[in-house]
C-alpha cells in the first residue's frame, strides 16, 4: 500500500471539503456548484487518520457520465460527422490524451481556460490536451509529414474559470478535420466550409450561418485603427467576444482593462460591427483606410476567391463575412470561420436556446514550424465540431419528439414458460449468438413467463423464442412477434434460418 | 499570459532534461528510453528567462500516436468487440477520463502501476482513471442502479514503474463488458466467458485458453496453507506472477520480500502448479486440506456449475481451471478468469511472441457497496479486453500477409486533363458529396493528369471521373475504372446515378 498511502492524504482534504458543503448541495454537473468552501485548500489543517466518513459520490466538476440513452444520441452524432469526414477522403489519427507540457505552452491565448496539468510524479511534465489541433501539428512535425488530410475524434480538457463555466463542460469531445500541405489558395479552405455545411445540414439542427473573416484582415484593421502591435492578440480576443457581449462592454474591456486609447477603440467599433456577403468584401477592398494595409488586402483577396469557390459548392448563402469574428486562439494566420445556429430545432413555440458556436476553425500556417527544430512550416487549415453543444440540441429534439430510444439492439429473446428449462435456454441462446443473432435471456433458473414478456416489451425486442415441455417433446420451437403477439411453431433445426429470414425482411 | 507563465518554468525543466540526453536518444515509444538524467528533477537549478533552445519532439513516455494504418487496424478490432457486446444486449456508457482521487483510492492492489494524479490547481483532487471497472461501480452507486448490462470502450492510464514497463503502454484502450445485478449463480459469469471466446475466435488470433479460478478458492487455499490473513492480498499478487516468473522466483518473493514462512510457501506451491478441467475441480472438492475451508468449497461448487454451463455453450474445451490464476486487482470476490493465446497467428515458422493475457475479468460483488453511503451492494461480473496486445498481433499478421491497407474510403476521384478546369471540378465534386459519394480531387488549380492518375493508384481509389474541354462541349463525362483502365463516356446528368449503380454492384 506504499504509494497509495500518498494519495490518501489528498483524498481526505477532498472528503472534508465535500462534508463542509451545505446540505442538499450534492451535484454531479458543472454548472452552479462551486462554493468558496469547495475552492479552499484545507489539506494543511487535516490529520490523516480520522475515521472515514460517508462521502458524497459525484463526478469531477465540469464532467459528466453519458448514460445509455445519451450514448445513443452521441453515437448518432459521431456517425454523421465521421461519415462526412470519410466522404472527403480523410484518414484517421489518434494521439495521447496528454502531451509534454512544453508542447502545449504558448499555443493558446491567455483568456481561454487553463490547461489541466498532471502532478509531477517524477519523470516528464505533462498536461492534458487542450484541443486536437496542436497535437496534429506536433504529429506532422515529429513525423516530418509535408501533407495529410486527417480527422480525429476525441476528448479534450479545459479548466474553464468558474466565471465562464456556465453551461460549458471541462471535458468535452471534439471532431476535427484538417488539411495540411502546400496547395493552391482557398481550395482546401473552401472544402472545410463545405464540410461544416454538410454536417450541420445532415444533423438537421435547423438553419445556420457560418461567419467568415481572415486574421490578416483583423490584424490589418487593427493596424490602420492604431492598435499597438503588442496588443493585437489581446484586443483580438476582446473583439471575439462580440457574439456574447455588447459593443459597450467590449469597448470597456479594451479601454479600461487593456489600456487601449478610446479613439482607437471607436475606430475598431466601426469595422467590428460590419457583416455581409461578397459585396462587403469588395466594398472593404476599396475602403481608403483598410486598403492602406497590404495584409488586409491579401486577406480580402483570398476571401473573394473563397466566396467564388463557395458559390460553386452551392453554399454561398450560408456564409457571412463578419468583421467581429476574431477567434481567440493564437495560432490562426489566415481565414477563420465559426458556425452558429440561427434557431433551435425544437417544436414551434419552444423557448429559444442560445448554444453559441457549434463548429469553428481556420488556417494556421505557422503552427507546425513551432515544433520543427529547423522551423520548416507546413500550411494547414481545418475545422472542429463541438459535440457537446450539438448533443444538447439533438437530445432536446429527441425528448420533444417523445419517441422512445432503444439503448440495445437485441433482436431475439429466449424464453420458457416452464421450470427447469435453463439448460435448454442456454444451448439455444448460444446457437443464436454463434449465428451472429443479437439475443438475450433472463439470468434466472426459473423466470416467470410474464417477467420475460415484460422484459421484451420494455426493451423493444421484436422477436421471442419460446421453448417448453411440449415444444421439446415435439422437436419444435415457438417464434413470437412481440408487437403483434402472433406465434408460429417451427422446427427446432430451422430456427436460426427462420430468424435470419425474418430479420432480413424487417 | 498570466497563468501560462506558471507553466513555463516547469516546461523549461523538461526542455533542459531533453537536452541533457545523449545524442541519438530521440525516442517516441515507451520502451527503453528512461535514463537517470530524465528522471532527475532539475527545476530548482533553472532560471526561467534563458533563450529557448530547440527541443526534441516526442510523445510522453509510455504513450504513442496511432497513424492512419494503425487506426484501420484498431477500428477493425473495436468493431469486432463492440458488435459482440451488442450481440449480448449490452448498453453503452461513457465516464470522464478522470475521477475524484478519493473515488479511486484503495481499489487497486499495491504492486500495480501508479495512478496518474492531476496537479492541484485549486478545486478538486483528481486522478486519471486506472480501469473502467471502478468508474462503472461508481456510476451504479451514484445513480442507485440495481442492475445493468453495459459495455464501455475507452482509454485508461497507468504509470507502470520502469522495471515492468517493457512492451507495455501507460496509456491504453480497454473494452469492458459487465453484468450488474442479483441473479442466479454463474449464469452471467458463464456469459462473460462465452463473450471472451466469441471475440477471440472472431479476431482470428489463433488458439487460446481461458484460465479460470475463484477468489474464494485462492483465499481458502491460503488459509489452509497457513498464510496470515493480513498477507492474503500481497501473496495473491505474487502467485499471480506465475505466468511470467518461475515458481522459484515467486517463492523467493513471497519468502524473502514478503516474509512468508518457507513451509507455507511450499504448501502454496503444491496447489499453485495444478491446472486442469472439470475433473480437477471435482478432485479438489475432495482434497482433505482444501475442503476444510468452507470458502474454498463454495468456490469449487460454483466452478462446477460454471463448467456445466460452459459445456452447454460449447466452449468447455477452451477453459482450464488453474490454481495459479489469482488476479492482482483487489476488488474480485468470486470467479476470476484470464485468456491467453497459445500461439501466434503469424505464418508458420514465425518467431513465437509472448503477449501475455489478452482478456481478463471476474466477479466483484463488493465494489459498488464501497461507493454507496449505506453500503448497499450490487453483485457484478465482467470482463476487459486489452486492445493493445491484440492490436500488436493483428498488426503483425497484416504486415506478414503483405496486403495493402487502405486508410481512406474514397470511391471516386475527380480529374481533368486540361488547364483551367478547377471550377468545373469543384462543381462536380460538390454534386458527388451531396449525393453521399466519397470523393476527392487534387487541391491544385492545374494539376497534371499523370499526378492525378498516380494519386488514384497510390490510394486505391476505384473510379475516376474525367472532365475536359471535349466533354464539357458535348455535355458528357468520362468514367474510368482505375484498375482495368476501361473508360466509358456518359451523360453529365446521369453521372451520379451511374456511379451509385457501379458502387452498389461492387
Amino acid at each position: 500500500m506504499s504509494h497509495l498511502g500518498t494519495l490518501r492524504r489528498g483524498a481526505w482534504a477532498a472528503l472534508l471539503r465535500q462534508l463542509l458543503r451545505p446540505p442538499g448541495a450534492v451535484c454531479t454537473r458543472a454548472v452552479g456548484c462551486h462554493s468558496q468552501v469547495e475552492e479552499a485548500v484545507l489539506t494543511s489543517q487535516l490529520k490523516p487518520h480520522q475515521e472515514k466518513p460517508n462521502f458524497i459520490i459525484k463526478v469531477p466538476k465540469g464532467t459528466r457520465d453519458l448514460n445509455p440513452q445519451q450514448m445513443v444520441v452521441r453515437e448518432k452524432i459521431l456517425d454523421e460527422i465521421i461519415s462526412c469526414f470519410k466522404r472527403h477522403g480523410a484518414k484517421g489519427l489518434d494521439t495521447p490524451a496528454f502531451e509534454l507540457t512544453e508542447m502545449l505552452t504558448e499555443k493558446y491565448e491567455d483568456n481561454f481556460g487553463l490547461m489541466y496539468d498532471l502532478k509531477d510524479q517524477g519523470g516528464e511534465l505533462l498536461s492534458l490536451r487542450y484541443d486536437l489541433t496542436v497535437p496534429f501539428a506536433r504529429y506532422l512535425a515529429m513525423n516530418k509529414l509535408k501533407k495529410m488530410k486527417r480527422y480525429q475524434v476525441g476528448k479534450v480538457w479545459r479548466r474553464e474559470s468558474p466565471a465562464i463555466v456556465q453551461g460549458r463542460y471541462r471535458e468535452f469531445c471534439q471532431c476535427d478535420f484538417d488539411i495540411a500541405g502546400e496547395f493552391d489558395p482557398m481550395i482546401p479552405d473552401a472544402e472545410c466550409l463545405k464540410i461544416m455545411c454538410e454536417i450541420l445540414t445532415g444533423l438537421q439542427l435547423g438553419d445556420f450561418l457560418i461567419k467568415v473573416n481572415d486574421r490578416r484582415v483583423v490584424d490589418g484593421m487593427f493596424a490602420v485603427c492604431g492598435v499597438p502591435k503588442s496588443k493585437f492578440r489581446t484586443i483580438c480576443s476582446s473583439v471575439d467576444k462580440l457574439d456574447k457581449m455588447s459593443w459597450e462592454e467590449v469597448r470597456h474591456e479594451m479601454v479600461v482593462r487593456k489600456g487601449l486609447a478610446p479613439e482607437v477603440a471607436d475606430r475598431i467599433g466601426e469595422y467590428a460591427q460590419c457583416h455581409g456577403g461578397i459585396s462587403l468584401v469588395e466594398e472593404m477592398s476599396k475602403d481608403p483606410n483598410l486598403s492602406q494595409s497590404q495584409l488586409a488586402l491579401q486577406g480580402l483577396a483570398d476571401l473573394k476567391l473563397l466566396f467564388e469557390y463557395l458559390t460553386l459548392f452551392g453554399i454561398a448563402e450560408k456564409i457571412s463575412f463578419d468583421f467581429s469574428l476574431a477567434r481567440g486562439l493564437d495560432y490562426y494566420t489566415g481565414v477563420i470561420y465559426e458556425a452558429v445556429l440561427l434557431q433551435t430545432p425544437g417544436q414551434a413555440g419552444a423557448e429559444a436556446l442560445s448554444v453559441g458556436s457549434v463548429a469553428a476553425g481556420g488556417r494556421y500556417d505557422g503552427l507546425v514550424a513551432q515544433f520543427d527544430p529547423k522551423g520548416h512550416s507546413v500550411p494547414c487549415v481545418g475545422l472542429s465540431i463541438g459535440v457537446e453543444r450539438i448533443f444538447f440540441l439533438v437530445e432536446q429534439k429527441m425528448k420533444a419528439s417523445g419517441k422512445k430510444v432503444r439503448t440495445t439492439e437485441t433482436q431475439v429473446f429466449v424464453a420458457t414458460p416452464q421450470k427447469n428449462f435453463l439448460r435448454e435456454r442456454l444451448k439455444l441462446i448460444a446457437e443464436l449468438w454463434d449465428a451472429g443473432i443479437k439475443a438475450e435471456m433472463l439470468y434466472k433458473n426459473n423466470p416467470k413467463l410474464l417477467a420475460q414478456l415484460h422484459y421484451c416489451e420494455k426493451t423493444d425486442i421484436p422477436l421471442m423464442v419460446i421453448i417448453g415441455e411440449q415444444e421439446q417433446k415435439e422437436g419444435v420451437i415457438k417464434l413470437r412477434s412481440v408487437a403483434s403477439r402472433e406465434e408460429v411453431t417451427i422446427n427446432r433445426e430451422s430456427l436460426v434460418a427462420e430468424i435470419q429470414k425474418r430479420l432480413s425482411e424487417s
